[in-house]
Parts: structure tokens; C-alpha cells; sequence
């Protein structure tokens, strides 16, 4: 069966050709993700659920103020995301803040007097936690390995990764008592829950710890939810995934009475597919019979660094402009830059290896939507490269009404930091 | 024999020093790149040279006038990149625009009325052109591949191609003829030119090229001069790889009487291994005997994207704060980002692996100097993932004085374009 061009809701396909005028642009839409928060609340939590939004996914101020209004919490990943999400007007004791990057001691400082709570990443950032706070609840992630007992060195996940305290139990219990510190909040985010046998896994590495803390009364799952992007790809069902730790907890609290709440912070399971890259093609050029017909868009690695980085298959939608959807055709479909790695055609998992899609017959002009860019798009792009400025952001609003949520960057900002000599 | 740990020259070391309170910041050296400019300028070109700076490697303002300063043209990617160049006062007639996102006809207008060089990279570009500047003279790049005939679609390395027009000479030909164009200079950037035989087959692919195009007086060779940031790797000798193409241009000329002005355009080249990124380990954990010693810096991909996009080899330098260089020992070094990807030291070509570097027995807040980072660095960076403000940038003027180019991006200039809802 011949492969056919992917094709997006009519009413979508209609705001996206209001925006031609303003590519490339980030376009995400209000009740796609209220839908979605939706489902996240539906993890299964026995003694109370907090679902944070891991910010880093997409840092828009209005995008942060929509999770914030809709109940979720922050997971902060730099002290820079707590003032961000400050400026959003988020209530500083609703961020955790859990950071590879150890604060500074005034930063430790000034954010946990506003409110923000404070995750410890490392022994270190536990002891400077300790120095600035003696006698204070505090958060501590864990990095319990998978497939193995994570208090010995016979796990693969844990060895090969720098997030988190791995094992070294006895020394978080010494800088514990020595800073009379309260650990009230556990972090165990294994960077993928899709498997909802590994979910239960970690959750059951979570009950071992708890039996060591006895204070613990918050379990952090982290984030990691798998999201489809691709037909071919497969999402994790929240629900479904949360069944077996719930089930652990609710046996933790029959055998010690303890009622845990659970957190979670998903990041692209917020947002990944109800966000797009609206591009237009600006050129259309061949290598001949045995070559391949190459469709050039205004948006590549600028706005979206998962696919050169990652080999990230993201959906593209092809909106023909002046003239009808009709032979399908495969392109390569590359970016604006002058790089031969800025492509959004590649194989899956190699960006070295250029592929085709089936689009409509193209013309220049043309729109090409880009799908799942809610998540790591406009916040992990190499913005500015070749000097182009930033992505314009809008947001459809439930009403339908369409707003302009980020500004295009000036050029001039590109460079106003610029000393010249 | 057991790997030791790189070393800086003391003066460099110095100077990183001096900037340990202003980490992540660029330093570069200017002594360091003129004497490579004067190598550059080296390249064999019987008839005239003219070096462009592919300003997309590295387009600080401050630089862009260094480089304009010491007698180099500029290679620009972008529209952008001709405004920020005008910006940095360089003359519009020292810019050619070679875009894959064709610039629109009131840039195209407005930038060539002003005096810039336009490369049409595509017919619709050529074709664009002439509608708005009939008679004029224009530059082409060509799409030769490399390896075998390229106007036969047997070559390997043009069909997965984006870059120029592909064979289709007699299309040029019709649209020059249609507009009144001269075809003045003709461009063939094979993406690299690392190997001395292939350089001088592109020259014949050029010198072909010239016997159909009687106006043509500049070829232009492109760039990709290979150069070694890893001692295991190896630059290539500027007057050494030119030394077969310009006897190529000698015989033409012996021909044809025809002197052929070349162009090249070095990036890499240009400023690879005279810059540096000043880092600070903020971090030191384990995963224990089985597993390894992890330094947290606070770089990565924030200032450097090539590690996680393509897997490149950095070197790495160590400057213990406060106490000794001893105890050579090995780390896995990651940047300060909650991504996984956010490594320093992963194997060759491969981000997914981690892999170790030998340091010094290591503290927290020792620095680390990453080199080879004057290129694609910067420009190219995911910079402001994580909210992570725009890294501070620093000349070593040739006089020995330490100058800010680029100050450190102001955090809330970050979200300035964003619009609460």
C-alpha cells in the first residue's frame, strides 16, 4: 500500500494557514493539553497525588502560568527555572527545585526563604543544604539503579548515570542526624516509566527506602512517560501505569500505617503532542532520478534539536497553500540552516541517515506543520544559530481565541550583549 | 603506559584562572587566531585570494571586526547574519549571502542594493534573482558530488544533498539568458576538504564548470578545512592541500588566458582551537566501584551542542583550585542540564556512550577548560535550555588585556518576549 501524507483536523489545519504570514512559530493548543492534565491527574495515588510540571519541557511563561492554574505544581531544573517560574507568577513553595547544577549558597539560600523546596541531588548538595538549614524538611533523589538490588554495584541503569545519590545510605543517614534534617520527601526518577512493570519496580525500590526513613511521607516517581508521537509509536496509559505502585503503597500502609502521597513530574506527557512547529517551505531542489527531491523549510534545528540530536521522528503535515492535496510524493526534509546535520527527515535513532516523507505535491510557499514540538522544541533548540531569531509562540485558547503568547526575538537581541572592540 | 591528564600552557592557564568567577564563560585568544589567519591566508592561489569567514562558526561582534580587521570577507548563512555583520561595520561588499532559506524579495532587495554578494544556492533562487536585479552580476553554488561525474547522476556524495544546484546546467544557462545575468562566480563547497586529492577534484569539477561559463573570473572552494582538536586526530596543511588545485588553475590559465580569482571559506579553520569554554566542577558523585566518578560542570550543551549532536571529542583541561595536580584519575564528565545527553566525555561519534577522561584527582570547585570551542560552540549552542543564561564571552587581546565581548545574558532577558496570559 502506498505510504500517504499525514493529515491534521480541518479546524487545526485552518489556524495553522492563519499563521502563514508568521513562520516558523510555535502554535499549542489550550484544550488539547487541559485534556491531557486530565489524564496525568489520573495516576493512581492512594494517599494524594502532586503532579508536577517538569518546566524544562517548555518554559513559557503563559504555557507555565496554564499548568500552574490547572493545579500542577513545578519541577524545576535550575535555580534560573525557580525565578522563572516565579515570574509567572508561581507561589515559590509549589516548585521543587531539583537541580544537576549545585546552587550556590546564596541562591540555596535565597530560594528556600521564598518557599521553594529543595531536592538534593548529590551528598554534597545535602551537606550545603544542612549548613544553611539545620533542623529543616528536606527531599533527597535517589538513583536506585533498575534490574538489581540498587544497594550493590550489580545494576546497569544506576551505574552509568550522574542523577541522584547512589547508594552511600549510611552517609545520607550520618549528614541527616548531623544537620538534624527531616528527609520528608524521596526523588526516584528512573528517566523512563513506560513499562509499567519498571514503575512497579521503582516503587518497590521507593518501599525499601521508606523502611530506612521513617519521616519519608512523600514519594517523588519522577517523570519519563512515554508519548507517541509517531503512529508506529505507543504511549504509556497513566492509569494503567500507576496500578501497580499504587497496589504497593496500599499494602505499605496496611503493614505500617503510613499514608504515602505521590508526585509525579511529567514533562513531554504534559505537552509533547498538543504543540507545533509551523514552517514554510522556501525552496524545493533535486538531485535527479537517482538522487532525491529535497524540500527546504524555515524551521529546523532552530526550534527543534531532538531530531539532530536525537534522530527524533516527529510527524509532518503537509498544507498545500494556492493549490490542492494531490500525488504524493517522498521528500527529504531539510531546515534553513547551512548544515548538513539541520534535517527533519532522518532515520529513527540516526540523524546521519537521511529518509523521506510522503507529502502532497509541493510547491514554495507551502506550509509544513512539525507534530509532538509541545516538549524540548523552543526550550532545547540551538536558537539563534545562523543568527536566526527566535520562534514566535501562540496559543489557541479554549474560546478558540488565537494568542500571541512569545513575541519573535529582534535581531538586534541576538547580539545586544555583544561587546565590540 | 597510563594516560595522563592534558595540560594548558601556563600563560592560558593563568588567565582561565582570572576568570573563575565569571564561569561558564568563552575565552579567545587573539594572538592564537591571527597567526592562523596568516596561515589560512596561506592557501596556494595563483591569480588572487580572497578569504571569507564563515561567519556561522562563530559571530560575535567583536570577532566579526577582528576577523574583518585583519583582511577577511565574510561568508554569511543567513540574512541575519549579513544585518549582524553590517553591525559589526563591516562592509556590505565584503559580505555573499549563500542561504538554504531563500531570502525573501524585499530582503534580497534591500541587502543587495545595499551592497551584498548573492550566491544562489538553487534555480529558484537564480530565478528570484533575476527577476529583481536583471543584468546583474550573480555567484552560483553547484552541487557537484564528489567521485565521479557529476552533471551523471553516479556520485554519491551530491545525491543526498541539499546544498546547491545539482547538475541542471542548461537551466542555469536558460534563466541567465532569460534574466541578462553574468555569472561571475561560481561555488562548489563539498562540506570538506580535509583530503588533498579531493580538493583537486573539486578543482576540476570548478575548471569543467569554467569551460561552460565563459564570464565566471571566482571560484569559490568553501570550507571545511579539517582541523585537530584531539592530539589524535590531524589539521590539514592549508598551503599543502591547495598545492593541486592551484596547478590546475595555472594550466587553465595557460589554456585559456583566463586568471581565476579564488575564494575560500574557513570556519573551523578559522577559530576552532583558539577558543575556550571556563567551567567549574560544582559537583562530585559516584556510582561506586562497579560504576564511576561523575564531575558536574557547570557547561555542556548549553555552550556546546557538538558533543551531544554528533559525539565530538573535546579536550579537556583540569585546574585544581587550591590544591595539587596529582593522583591522574578517570571521570565521566556531564554538564549542569537534566538530559542525559548532557555529556562532555562520550565516546567518539557516539553521545549515547559514555565514556571517561583522566583528570587530576578532582574538587569541587576546581576548573574545567574545555578546547577547541571557538567554533560551532557559541552559535550553535541549545543555549538557554534549562532557562541557562547565554554564557559571558572574552578576548585575550594580542597586548596581553583581558576584554568582555559578550556579556552574560541577563536571566529575565530569557522570557522577555514571552506574554503572560
Amino acid at each position: 500500500m502506498e505510504e500517504m501524507p499525514l493529515v491534521l483536523p480541518e479546524s487545526k489545519e485552518k489556524i495553522c494557514k492563519s499563521l502563514v504570514q508568521e513562520t516558523p512559530c510555535f502554535c499549542y493548543f489550550e484544550e488539547d493539553i487541559l485534556k491531557n492534565l486530565e489524564k496525568l491527574k489520573s495516576f493512581e495515588a492512594p494517599f494524594g497525588l502532586t503532579v508536577r510540571y517538569a518546566m524544562k519541557t517548555n518554559s513559557n511563561l503563559a504555557l507555565l502560568q496554564l499548568f500552574d492554574s490547572n493545579g500542577f505544581h513545578i519541577d524545576a531544573s535550575s535555580v534560573f527555572e525557580c525565578y522563572r517560574a516565579m515570574a509567572a507568577n508561581i507561589r515559590a513553595e509549589k516548585i521543587l527545585l531539583t537541580s544537576q547544577d549545585s546552587p550556590s549558597k546564596e541562591e540555596l539560600q535565597d530560594l528556600v526563604e521564598k518557599g521553594v523546596l529543595f531536592n538534593a541531588t548529590s551528598l554534597f548538595q545535602l551537606e550545603e543544604f544542612g549548613k544553611c538549614f539545620p533542623k529543616h524538611k528536606i527531599s533527597v533523589r535517589f538513583n536506585v539503579g533498575i534490574g538489581s538490588g540498587w544497594t550493590k554495584a550489580t545494576s546497569t541503569g544506576g551505574l552509568s548515570s550522574s542523577f541522584g545519590i547512589y547508594a552511600q545510605i549510611d552517609k545520607i543517614q550520618s549528614l541527616l542526624r548531623k544537620y538534624e534534617l527531616c528527609l520528608e520527601r524521596i526523588h526516584i526518577h528512573i528517566g523512563s516509566g513506560s513499562d509499567p512493570e519498571k514503575q512497579k519496580l521503582v516503587a518497590g525500590k521507593a518501599i525499601e527506602l521508606l523502611s530506612i526513613f521513617q519521616d519519608v511521607k512523600i514519594v517523588n516517581l519522577g517523570g519519563g512517560f512515554k508519548v507517541a508521537r509517531m503512529k508506529d509509536e505507543k504511549s504509556v496509559d497513566i492509569s494503567e501505569i500507576s496500578k501497580g505502585s499504587a497496589k504497593l503503597f496500599r499494602e505499605f500502609h496496611e503493614k505500617t500505617g503510613r499514608k504515602i502521597h505521590l508526585e509525579i513530574e511529567p514533562g513531554t506527557a504534559s505537552i509533547a503532542n498538543e504543540g507545533y512547529i509551523i514552517s514554510k517551505i522556501k525552496d524545493i531542489v533535486s538531485t535527479g532520478k537517482e538522487g532525491f527531491t529535497f524540500v527546504k523549510l524555515d524551521t529546523g534545528m532552530t526550534e527543534n534539536a531532538r531530531i539532530p540530536m536525537y534522530g527524533a521522528q516527529h510527524p509532518l503535515y503537509h498544507i498545500p497553500i494556492g493549490h490542492e492535496k494531490e500525488n504524493p510524493y517522498p521528500y527529504v526534509v531539510v531546515g534553513p540552516c547551512c548544515e548538513s546535520g539541520d534535517i527533519l527527515s532522518c532515520e529513527r535513532g540516526n540523524s546521519e541517515e537521511i529518509a523521506t516523507r510522503t507529502l502532497w505535491e509541493a510547491e514554495i510557499g507551502d506550509l509544513v506543520v512539525v507534530g509532538g514540538a509541545g516538549s524540548y522544541c523552543s526550550s532545547m533548540a540551538c536558537a539563534n544559530y545562523n543568527s536566526r531569531p527566535r520562534a514566535a509562540e501562540f496559543l489557541v485558547r479554549k474560546t478558540g481565541e488565537l494568542v500571541l503568547i512569545r513575541r519573535r526575538q529582534k535581531l538586534e537581541d541576538i547580539y545586544k550583549d555583544d561587546i565590540k572592540i
